[in-house]
């Protein structure tokens, strides 16, 4: 940040604010405080059969790895809704969501990354601009080493750990990279 | 937002990007997009004995009101490491996290609640500059009709209505206010 995007004065200042503990972007000219805060990744481990469906990315970061459908939270939806949004966006496939499945923390991007178990409510599914294949995998299918991100191999452990187990239970946990 | 905060320049509009389906501000001039997410609001429900933690209201909005300690997520904190920062913060009280509990999707305001069970460690707690004051309640002596927000209410209910049947679960829902 550069300018102050209130009033376009370059005098800005990264520093604690009056009553503050932690250093914002302040606006020297008009007094502006630009608070920024951590974003949140909503997504879906979506089930047909004993199947889950997997995509592989086609844009970065982690192009040609393979992922759960999931993506940055928008304004104004709920979480389900935006799990559901990014599934169909990423994978076209149409899913029930029930419940919420796991929550990570990632410090080292500032991101809350949440997942639901789903179902998927057809068999219509396939590639986008994003996702360059879509598939569904079986437990012993799962190209493990060839995950894009360590929130949806986690997610897919506990999966295959609680599916053994006839219980699934959400999950909570803390990612510090660094 | 009036400038681009990488440029200086006045020539933003709001408008849908190429490969996009929402609207977001365009700096015209260098390409930036900028883009606007939900917030995360965590908290703790501190539990002592029989009894709750609830703080009276000092700032706004609903000054005067009571709530559970609760406050904005920062950017490189855990949710664990937000709620328990949050209470002390606005009560002093030091607390022992335990499960998460409930998670709330608020689409008005584009925020997701999520608050936690905790247990006090300590009785130390008091007044602070965002509390006027501070107070373990019991189940009967809860002020429901000063209740700060909704998602603290429903955390509230939820929490005696769990504990009188002996075993909480983690709650999530959506809270559509129009």
């Amino acid at each position: 940040m550069k300018y102050c995007s209130k009033c376009g004065s370059g005098n800005l200042e990264f520093k604690i604010p009056a009553d503050d503990s932690l250093k914002r972007f302040c606006c020297e000219e008009c007094g502006s405080i630009f608070y920024t805060n951590p974003n949140i990744i909503v997504g879906a481990l979506c089930m047909w059969e004993d199947k889950v469906l997997l995509a592989k990315r086609n844009i970065q970061p982690r192009y040609g790895l393979w992922t759960l459908p999931a993506g940055f939270m928008e304004n104004a939806e709920t979480m389900r809704e935006g799990a559901a949004r990014e599934t169909l966006e990423e994978t076209k496939a149409k899913i029930e969501l029930l419940q919420p499945y796991t929550a990570f923390s990632l410090t080292h991007i500032s991101q809350v990354h949440f997942f639901y178990l789903a179902n998927l409510t057809t068999l219509e599914f396939g590639p986008t601009s994003e996702s360059q294949e879509v598939e569904l995998f079986s437990e012993p299918n799962i190209p493990w080493n060839q995950i894009a991100f360590p929130t949806v191999t986690k997610t897919l452990e506990y999966f295959f750990q609680d599916r053994k187990r006839g219980y699934f239970e959400f999950r909570e946990e803390d990612i510090k990279l660094f």
